[in-house]
């Protein structure tokens, strides 16, 4: 899927809702459990239930690794089963030397079809670029972090030019790939600097987690990281897939995608 | 595995060879693709052919994940295989915000049950502190890597205390876990550097790729590289899992990782 299209999606749709496919046998209602498979059994009844009102889907690979062989036929189940005009993320925070970063693309954008992937910034253009050799497929790299250890290393700050690791992190790699196949992690978290990391890459997609179970602001998100082309995609996981932990789960995960995709309406109104 | 057993097993073997398993179809030998599963058919010939002559494996996760629920099954099977008293390494680079790295620690420490795992510095201290929490497990966080792509964001210079990345991510993380369960993955490309990385971290284990294909230099290494426990776990996976590409493959593994070995008994006994 290229930029105009994900941008006609949006427009169509009038959200920019991202849905975490977070699926922990843990936490997904126990009635589940007795399916043959009741990871892609969630899944199934999650996607029929919200396609309507979200714009991508974004299964996070621990939750799939976590189970083996098995976890890994589930996720190939899913991505079957996603609509083809839904975007698709494989949160997967990959990233090594080119070789290996070659395989891991082959791995998320043919054997299993994902439109995008997350990838790691910190061993540099090599270790991205392979990402970037595939028409119309995405690679999401980490900017700044939704999480508290964000502070950590993002925000150290260069001597050489003053800028922080995250804001030296999205000025190179825009010279790596273009708007059309390069997306920033830009946690909902961190709203109060969206403004400002707008600024950075403002054509740019950016994939906003933290809104919902991490606390972040959906408004301030939009007002100050929209942009002529909505360039947001917001992810909610637990809020919606956990909305409910009994039989009526797939009902109560589609109101709760409805209830923040009414409130990205209003916003895409508002900003856009 | 802890660090004294690790020692123990440097010192009864004489090597601190890690074998690393880049297992890829498109490489192994032709007759083997007939097997029912030639990835792992092609790891036990090699294991049975080196395991005497090194002290640790490393599969490449890449390399399975290419291959679907297939890969990882093969991998499963390999991981059971390799003799208990081998050190195993996930190079996996993983590496999220705290609850998602917490089941990519299960799925590498419980699932598959390998002794550690590589895992990417840039989320911070919540995104690693997960996989510290397992006894005998290990951490083996990214430093300074062997890739190009290392100068573009490692190499940088705080404002705030002229540390590079990779010097803060080494100081840094050392207050998040012991000598006991924390190495750092130093590129044997860096060898001009690692008299000074030593520095940093003096009873540390290094995991150093880059010799063999990628080039680095092994006598530099351990001669600059090396601590009172060793610390040092040099690999090699293309230079020796694909010195034959014909039927004698797992005896040219053997002669290459023998190779390697007689030369770090050499250093063992200069250097240590």
């Amino acid at each position: 899927m290229n930029r105009k299209q994900l941008f006609d999606l949006i427009k169509q749709k009038q959200t920019y809702l991202c849905v975490g496919l977070d699926t922990d046998l843990d936490k997904i209602p126990k009635h589940l459990l007795s399916e043959k498979d009741p990871v892609f059994e969630f899944n199934k009844q999650i996607i029929d239930a919200t396609h309507q009102h979200c714009v991508a889907y974004k299964p996070n690979l621990a939750f799939y690794e976590a189970l083996g062989p098995k976890g890994w036929e589930s996720l190939q189940k899913t991505l079957e089963y996603i609509p083809k005009d839904i975007f698709t993320i494989a949160d997967a925070k990959r990233g090594d030397i080119g070789n290996t970063s070659s395989l891991y693309a082959k791995a998320f954008f043919e054997q299993l079809n994902f439109d995008s992937i997350t990838v790691a910034p910190y061993m540099g253009e090599d270790s991205v670029k392979p990402f970037l050799k595939f028409k119309d497929k995405w690679v999401i790299l980490l900017a700044h972090t939704s999480n508290i250890g964000a502070a950590d290393f993002q925000l150290i700050e260069s001597k050489a030019n003053g800028r922080r690791l995250y804001e030296e992190v999205m000025l190179r790699a825009q010279s790596w790939g273009s708007t059309d196949q390069l997306m920033f992690v830009v946690g909902a978290t961190q709203a109060d600097k969206i403004e400002s990391i707008r600024k950075l890459a403002p054509e740019h997609f950016f994939l906003v987690p933290g809104i919902g179970a991490q606390g972040g602001d959906l408004e301030l998100v939009s007002k100050f990281g929209m942009n002529e082309q909505c360039g947001l995609l917001v992810n909610s996981a637990r809020a919606i897939i956990y909305a409910s932990a009994e039989k009526d789960f797939a009902q109560a995960a589609k109101r709760e995608a409805e209830k923040v995709s009414e409130e990205m309406k209003i916003y895409l109104n508002k900003y856009l």
